[in-house]
């Protein structure tokens, strides 16, 4: 079960609260998430005592993005195993809660197997749930490492691209440190150049249904003291047309075998009008981002969500009144189709920048040979 | 002033309360506006006295859409001329209530005509507002008129366009009876595919910010029992990949000389996407919006309007806690950037269907006939 702990929100910087943490106090081992639908209202954190609380905080977007999923799905096996849960079971619960991000399934599949293996070779649970526990700050600390290898390839990829400097960069989503171990994927190299003062303005797409740009990236944009500025999804055209974005920089939620990206819906549009402007699109994501069991883009399942986030307006403070406990904004009984993701083939994108370096032109082949590279360096 | 009659919305046709209507009750004429505000939730109308409650009407966007501003622009002339006010500063103040549609100045300018002249021949203030009022009527006819040629021409063009008939139909904003005097302009065209029984789908882009689709395309899609289903303006590109749209049409608030067509923040988005995917992008709208005067796309002037827009929610059932109204959604303080319109430019549209007739491919020379074959028709 979650318990809720509300903070105050005055003025906290975001390292202070961080997405995801591991904690032992003296009633047993918890996993405390920032409750990310309650952002920017408010700053809680929920407390999971169990796989099952974790598993409905990743439904309810609670948790969320790519790399972070990975890490609370560690964490939610180990959770499991330390409290003498049954394991396998947990695994398989946290491995579905969202059937698109790879990076869960990886980050589940990791723990899971660090527990088998301890179990197997020493028949001590205890030394098996401690293993699992290992495994998830292995990852925990390897994702903030390739937090800060992107952010310096994606730089060192921008600044080669755009020489003049002054970057004005499109985001679209959450890329932060709000879905990740360190300080994200794309949000992170826009950081990093507004840190070395080569960013002009970081142009924010709101991201329907969820508003995860108008909520989170303003959120750690401002905490952050960017230069930025919120806008519909519907008004990015019209930046493009003026000539008012040099680079669009997102992250990933799974990647293809050929390239083919599948990330938050309004991604691939980006992707259009970025190839109809001349104006670079750039993926940022890990290298565990990439699944080589997924031939090509027609072969990545798309979690399709409910129709009242469409339907209704929600937010934390609006009372509950409709099917999804949001204000319905369209007549009762209309139906909504409402992809979570949509997928970008690779002759849209620019370049793949992971934490081993960036591919461009993005082809199979140069991707295959990254995740190569990585895992001889993970073997080494 | 503006008073509020609030009627059941238990299932009465769209023809049972027009967008706008002229009544004279004995204690004075007066202009009630259906509160588009408040649909799909309520259906309230505002009782207009004067032209200053009109303004306000328009302002706050309770009467919108190109066609119908320029029908409540010519009446307000009149209800200012027939209740005794100062017709020219009523006139001064409601054409200049929105900056970027045409048709509001281009309907006040008409009764405005023929208010002067009335006065100039008669000297008489009565006779001059009855040619006021006079001018209003003949607009409205003459819209409701231009909506059903506009529908059989636009039908027209989807049959040649897409001879396999089962058109799905993408379309953005409002542009339905809410819009037009008749049954409006790009909503009517679907409209008239659906009698036909050609309509397979019609997909609603919610249209952030104001979510006229959400809240007006749906509810006259629903009441007229269309297959409709709405998406985030985000999701668009995802059916377009999927190969789920065979055209999209849009209406338009002003076109230029060179067929350049402003249209609601996202439909330049759409033409991108649309031309991308080798699929037609339609623009139907009334002669009335081609502006001669405008020579090209950047001369448009595009409406900034408020950032509190972006970053707060709104709905009539929200309580009121933001600078706009709203609930914030964004962190306090948050820059937003909110074009009303944007610019797609002639070589992005397939086709301008009006009253009288498709021009494609879109030319100067084209839509300059076309305008001059109008006037033709109006003196003769």
């Amino acid at each position: 079960m979650a318990d809720q702990d509300a903070r105050s929100g005055e003025d906290k910087r975001p390292t202070e609260i961080p997405a995801l943490r591991w904690e032992e106090p003296p009633e047993g081992p918890v996993l405390v998430l920032l409750d990310q639908t309650r952002l920017p209202a408010e700053e809680v954190e929920l407390v999971c005592t169990d796989a099952s609380a974790l598993v409905e905080a990743i439904r309810s977007l609670a948790v969320r993005g790519a790399p972070l999923l990975g890490i609370a799905g560690a964490y939610g096996v180990a959770l499991a195993a330390v409290r003498g849960f049954e394991v396998e079971e947990a695994a398989a619960a946290l491995a579905g809660a969202r059937p698109t991000a790879v990076n869960l399934t990886v980050g589940v599949r990791r723990a899971q197997a660090a527990h088998q293996e301890a179990l197997a070779r020493t028949g001590d649970t205890r030394q098996a749930a401690a293993a699992a526990l290992a495994a998830a700050r292995a990852l925990h600390r390897e994702d903030a490492e390739a937090s800060a290898r992107m952010a310096a390839h994606g730089l060192a990829l921008l600044d080669e691209l755009l020489p003049a400097g002054g970057h004005r960069v499109l985001t679209h989503c959450n890329s932060g440190s709000l879905v990740s171990g360190g300080e994200g994927t794309a949000f992170a190299v826009a950081l990093a150049a507004h840190r070395s003062g080569r960013l002009r303005r970081l142009w924010v797409d709101e991201t329907r249904p969820l508003l995860q740009g108008a909520r989170l990236t303003a959120y750690e944009a401002a905490r952050n003291d960017m230069a930025y500025t919120l806008l519909t999804d519907n008004a990015a055209g019209s930046l493009f047309a003026a000539g008012e974005v040099d680079a669009v920089l997102v992250g990933a939620d799974r990647i293809a075998a050929d390239g083919s990206v599948a990330n938050k819906v309004g991604s691939y549009p980006l992707a259009v009008l970025a190839r109809y402007h001349h104006v670079p699109f750039i993926v940022v994501a890990p290298v565990t981002t990439v699944d080589p069991d997924t031939p090509d883009g027609a072969s990545i399942e798309v979690e399709q969500r409910p129709g009242y986030e469409v339907t209704e307006v929600t937010a934390p403070q609006v009372p509950v009144t409709g099917a999804g406990g949001g204000i319905p904004v369209a007549p009762l009984g209309t139906q909504a189709y409402n992809p979570a993701f949509d997928v970008t083939p690779p002759e849209l994108v620019t370049a793949i920048v992971t934490e081993e370096g960036a591919v461009s032109p993005v082809t199979a082949a140069a991707l295959a040979e990254l995740c190569a590279r990585s895992r001889q360096v993970t073997i080494s």
